[in-house]
């Protein structure tokens, strides 16, 4: 089971009732944070997930309203008792922007570690991919893809004649070798089960290679900074989206859902807007504050 | 007329319910903010006085819980049109933080111009004063005295023999010379008038220095990090005070009245040990967020 949390909705300023856009996912009570503007962690206090189990910080790009919330919410995780490393993704000037932050937290009780713009990461089961965007700076989208473990299947195992003893470990994955007999999890495992795929694109014009990015997730949040049709040419100078654009862009990319987030402060009720996207995606829903997703494995 | 408001009232990190501790000063319809932690901006909207006016900023040191919301409203007050320059206090290694801090701020449309630990500071009608205090690091208290302007007298001006076109500049503070006689100011003015004081003494430990710094505000703003006596151990550990010091420095100062604030994040009920500032100093009263008090010059 995957809980996917919007922790806010916003972009450019958090404003009273509406946190800047931020991605909590947790998966087996370990968590992975995407973007982490001003107020961050006090939507996550909301939330009442805790601070602690952070493993991973996804940041989409270096703009204000996605980081200036780090130095608290890196410090709450200190002051929460975290010791064992933190890693941090994000654009190309990561490394370099942590070294000049470095004087706001000279005794952070964990280390970070830092990966600029990787194509993929891997950590547990799930795989990480980034994918250059179009926005005003360097920026990423990512996707999330939570593997599944195949089923175990006896008759295999039986095939093979592996001794009973060994199925358990084999099923967790570990290698056996037995009186110069070697036993795979492979001869214990059945077919690859369909996983999960999580896609967030944020902020961003729409560009041709994200289709095939997000391509068949099963939940694409994505910024729609502007809804009405009519502030094309202000999505087109500031680099963002309308809700409409967005909405193409999940319906080329055969998403199952589409979750829109990253309103501008202009926009102060978005659902006036959803009828746009609807028109060419009737699969999206407007995000709100706090909104909690919880995701399960398909049956096959 | 001075209108004081407490943007919140917690210390260390920002809760669902407390806001970091910071003091919003507005006089003339100029304001002056005391300390600027995270989500400070978020507190500012909630009390809906505006971000342009903000002409000085006066920090009291430099740990997280006080200056980590500066980058977002800084921002903010560039985003809400601000040209002006505007002026920062704060202690020893001020400039140097900022020079660090510098790239995430890179667009400000307006010029900041630092002062650090300066003993005092005067703009407009405001004399500002600064105390070094005791705490884990440089540390300043505030003292901000609004002058008030004397009367009109009229039987002085008459006195003096002075045409009566010149009344009007000579009281808001000109020299006329006319035909070769000099007209000063003080030809029309009466005595000097009782300003108002407020100060705010945060983070520290109570040191003999504060009482006379302090002396007859009409309003302290004082931290109280922890209200049970039981925490004086704590409190001297961490360089805090628990409420009985504060109002005990508030009883010596000979204060009007006292606000306690920055509290504990572990300190959920800071009514439950009001009666032990009571029994020091009775004109205390325990902060809430967007307290507002607004303060008239007395009659005499």
């Amino acid at each position: 089971m995957i809980d996917v949390a919007l922790l806010g909705c916003g972009g450019s300023m958090p404003m009273v009732n509406r946190y800047l856009s931020s991605t909590l996912i947790q998966y087996n009570g370990r968590k992975c944070l995407i973007d982490c503007g001003e107020g961050t962690q006090v939507a996550m206090r909301h939330l009442g997930w805790g601070f602690k189990s952070i493993d991973l910080i996804c940041l989409t790009h270096l703009h204000g309203d996605h980081i200036f919330g780090l130095p608290g919410l890196l410090s709450t995780i200190g002051n929460c008792g975290r010791e064992d490393s933190l890693t941090m993704i994000g654009p190309t000037g990561l490394v370099s922007l942590f070294q000049d932050l470095k004087v706001l937290l000279p005794y952070l009780p964990y280390e970070i570690i830092y990966y600029e713009a990787p194509k993929i990461y891997e950590v547990n089961d799930m795989e990480i991919k980034t994918l250059p965007l179009h926005h005003s700076l360097p920026c990423l989208g990512y996707s999330f893809k939570i593997k599944r473990k195949p089923m175990f299947d006896t008759k295999k195992a039986e095939s093979y004649l592996i001794p009973k003893k060994w199925w358990n470990e084999l099923q967790k994955g570990k290698t056996i070798t037995d009186n110069g007999t070697v036993y795979t999890p492979d001869m214990v495992l059945g077919k690859d089960r369909n996983g999960l795929k999580i896609s967030i694109i944020t902020d961003t014009r729409p560009i041709e290679t994200i289709p095939p990015f997000i391509q068949n997730s099963d939940i694409l949040i994505c910024e729609g900074t502007y809804g009405d049709d009519a502030d094309l040419e202000k999505a087109m100078k500031n680099k963002h989206m309308t809700f409409r654009e967005a909405a193409q862009l999940a319906k080329v990319g055969e998403v199952a859902e589409m979750i829109l987030t990253h309103f501008s402060p202009s926009l102060s009720e978005p659902d006036l807007y959803l009828k746009n996207a609807l028109e060419e995606f009737s699969e999206t829903i407007i995000g709100t504050d706090l909104m909690v997703k919880t995701m399960k494995f398909k049956k096959k």
